[in-house]
């Protein structure tokens, strides 16, 4: 199967230079704030997306060098599928943040409750929607026993 | 700002040859199945997947062409920015859903509540974890007044 490849249609900027900054998910972000820099090019795509309150943003983690199958994740002790995590050292670095959107002004969005890393290739932008992102009966994993959701629960971001 | 390239990591197997055979959202997909084949080389990345009820695919929208900053969606009458929508022909042609997982062997995946085309190239399986997905207090833009949610509610899947 042929490789894709994708154009950024921007950049986040956040508070966080550095993986040792950001908080793990953005439900551990607090009112962490960001900015997203569309380019002049796409801004027109930006019509009617100041009546969501969330958005969900697929980003490159820029950052990650190469990928693990089995890794470690922040919430347990053990090793994991890779498919099994949301940790950033995967096949495809692709990242998926639902964030709060805060205002909108011109080709720049601010937007709450951030993760990413400061600099992060922004690669799509699709409303939140409650009849297609939001389950009901869900099963969470291993999540649901992780040992240490205790150390980041309630633990603001920390830049 | 640099492109960024993707390698497959499977192949989305699904009822539907053609655009106007495919459900237009997981959730009007009622219980379409559909299976995921992994390739050999990421298989060990599934591990612990099997504990969860529902999994987030990324994928290429790999038959959308080209794109529109505006774009009429299914869901109404009227054209929104591309990022206030779902649509397939949005600048980078990335494709999300959340899916129900049925069962796993070996390699392959078997999954309900698919939306995509058969032969649809596997990009990222990230696990839904309630903490991170699900939020409140959700405002849906133009989608909670859409003019023809009527025309999928309820519909079968035409496959």
């Amino acid at each position: 199967m042929q490789d894709v490849s994708f154009k950024p249609i921007g950049v986040i900027h956040t508070p966080f230079a550095n993986p040792e900054d950001a908080p793990i998910q953005p439900c551990f972000a607090g009112d962490s704030r960001g900015r997203l820099e569309i380019f002049p090019e796409y801004a027109a795509g930006l019509k009617d997306v100041s009546g969501f309150s969330h958005l969900i943003l697929i980003y490159c983690f820029h950052r990650a060098e190469g990928y693990e199958l089995l890794a470690k994740p922040f919430l347990d002790k053990d090793k994991k599928g890779i498919f099994a995590t949301r940790f950033c050292k995967r096949p495809n670095a692709i990242g998926l943040s639902v964030v709060r959107l805060v205002g909108i002004e011109g080709n720049t969005l601010e937007v709450a409750e951030v993760d990413m890393l400061d600099g992060t290739p922004l690669l799509d932008i699709k409303p939140y929607v409650s009849r297609f992102d939001i389950r009901e009966g869900v099963r969470d994993g291993w999540f649901k026993t992780a040992s240490e959701w205790q150390k980041y629960e309630g633990k603001k971001a920390q830049s």
